[in-house]
């Protein structure tokens, strides 16, 4: 029977601001299919899914759930192959592509009734890490749901170049509202400019601060700001509170400027709660998790749309298995364009 | 035909801070029913409301509207009587209480269709500015439908003995709920839990901080807190985000603690848009104008409540027209028990 030389990223260290490869040990093993139980499946990592989330997930505090443990394979979902089955009652065969949430090991043992089965044929596997996957989930009902844009309205996106942020764009874009994008980069704009179809850019980084931001947005936003989809928070959405329109949404999706340092210690920024009261706004917090049960509503909306390029996307494919940790690190300086992955 | 001596506290200067007298010039004329037009009456005001809205309309930017036009009438609720009318078509008559938005001045000429008639008999004339009054529709609107109040949940409520709260923590008992109030004094806490029967108080000048408020508030909510009610916003509020549970409900419909200085300029305090997000909370901002057309659902549902004694209230009645920019002032410190009426 052959064995596999499995390598893990045991998460070992809590952050106290931003994460890197120190936080992290890896550890090696060996795995094959005699290990396998009735109802489960051998995998082979193939790509891997880095998300802002996790860091979220390694304050020391509970968040929406426990922390991280210390010791464990870092979390986190993976497109991978079946490599070994031993399952009579499943549809899954070796060969397989599927997804599944089994971390940041090279292989992985998992029961088959926690897969969902990929078919490359109808759009690239690596889709069910983002723009058919977990990001695209919380674009799509976070935009639709706490959202609810209507024809002519103005959206703002914060981070719009990101996993989540480059389907809130289109999705807005395809609603009928007028779209402003706000992105850490000219290659980031142009993207969302050119080719996604948003119809005003901001590279904050020429407007490091809420007055200057404000500025340009008001420019950008002349009718106000009807829907801010926020992934990012901190200064930038400090200037948004300042333009928000009468029963403005404002979702909150991420808050990635805060999530180095920023949880158990909150920084400061200005009170505004007394603007959500002029204006009868709504902020909403929504995870992907809570429309984990409507994974398939999404897909089969979504699916058509990326099956005839009416929603693109960019991946970011970090090669090499042994490069997982410095590849979260990089969403938090915003090296990404789209959906970061780590390719095994 | 008798001629008024009329006098009206005009409006004349922005307040940098506090609002008091030195904002205010009064200012005397006479009026006589000669000046009346088709459709309109002459009222004599007997009691003024003072609400804590009229120092954020006197911030030089516009808020829910343009700010309050300096050197004019001071706006605001007011009951009266009708010593003149010129409208046939009118059902409205000469001694007839009605309440009208005509503000602080002893005589006031207004079109009889903007008259909400008042029925003395029914329940005391006062009540249509505070319990039966736009404190008691926001209250009622507000806590039912952004807060959605559900049996058991456990509701928070600042600002609990003012006129908005004492309303919010008897409909939340109606409701089912366990409610916390929290106000500033021994007096206004034991009003709360021995005559409104509110679960559990806080006096918020023992726990002048964050961490001091926050333990209290998990002490006496062992099960988290699902509905915040909030009329006060600063360090208390901050403590109740540390405290929230998954899909709680944060409503908006005060700010007092920032209302005197802090709108334009405002505080600084802790980001907490993360917590939002872990708990996919909603901070909903409410205001009373927003249910102005369903007054009479409220008022169908309430009315009786006040009738059998089941929902209780006080006021606070100030003598003297005079005394009307003191008694606005007083609001900030909080010298209120209920809703808080300067008697002409």
């Amino acid at each position: 029977m052959t064995k596999y030389k499995n390598r893990q990223w045991i998460y070992s260290k809590r952050p106290e601001k931003l994460v890197d490869e120190s936080h992290y040990k890896i550890q090696t093993s060996t795995t094959d299919c005699s290990s396998l139980r009735p109802g489960q499946a051998l995998l082979k990592s193939e790509y891997f899914s880095v998300d802002p989330y996790m860091r979220i997930q390694q304050s020391e505090k509970e968040t929406w759930e426990e922390p991280h443990p210390l010791n464990t394979v870092q979390g986190g979902a993976v497109v991978g192959k079946i490599i070994g089955i031993k399952d009579p009652h499943s549809s899954l065969q070796i060969g397989d592509w599927v997804v599944s949430y089994t971390g940041w090991q090279e292989y992985a043992i998992t029961e088959t009734q926690s897969l969902r089965k990929l078919n490359p044929k109808e759009v690239p596997v690596t889709t069910a890490l983002g723009i058919l996957g977990m990001p695209a989930r919380i674009a799509y009902f976070g935009l639709i749901e706490a959202g609810k844009p209507k024809k002519g309205e103005t959206v703002v996106v914060s981070g719009a170049s990101g996993a989540v942020g480059q389907v809130v764009v289109q999705i807005a874009k395809i609603k009928g509202c007028t779209v402003v994008g706000i992105a850490g980069s000219d290659e980031k704009t142009t993207y969302l400019k050119e080719t996604l179809g948003v119809d005003e850019v901001i590279n904050y980084k020429q407007y490091p601060s809420t007055p200057e931001i404000k500025k340009e947005l008001s420019k950008l936003c002349p009718n106000g700001i009807d829907i801010y989809y926020d992934n990012v928070g901190g200064y930038i959405t400090d200037a948004i509170f300042e333009l928000i329109n009468r029963k403005a949404r404002i979702i909150i999706c991420g808050q990635i400027s805060q999530y180095s340092g920023g949880l158990d210690n909150p920084e400061l920024g200005p009170r505004f709660l007394h603007k959500i009261l002029y204006q009868r706004a709504i902020i909403q917090g929504v995870l992907a998790r809570d429309y984990n049960d409507r994974m398939n509503e999404m897909l089969q909306e979504m699916t058509p749309w990326v099956q005839n390029n009416s929603l693109k996307y960019k991946e970011t494919i970090v090669e090499g298995f042994e490069n997982l940790p410095n590849a979260l690190n990089m969403l938090f300086y915003g090296k990404n364009m789209g959906k970061l992955i780590v390719k095994a």
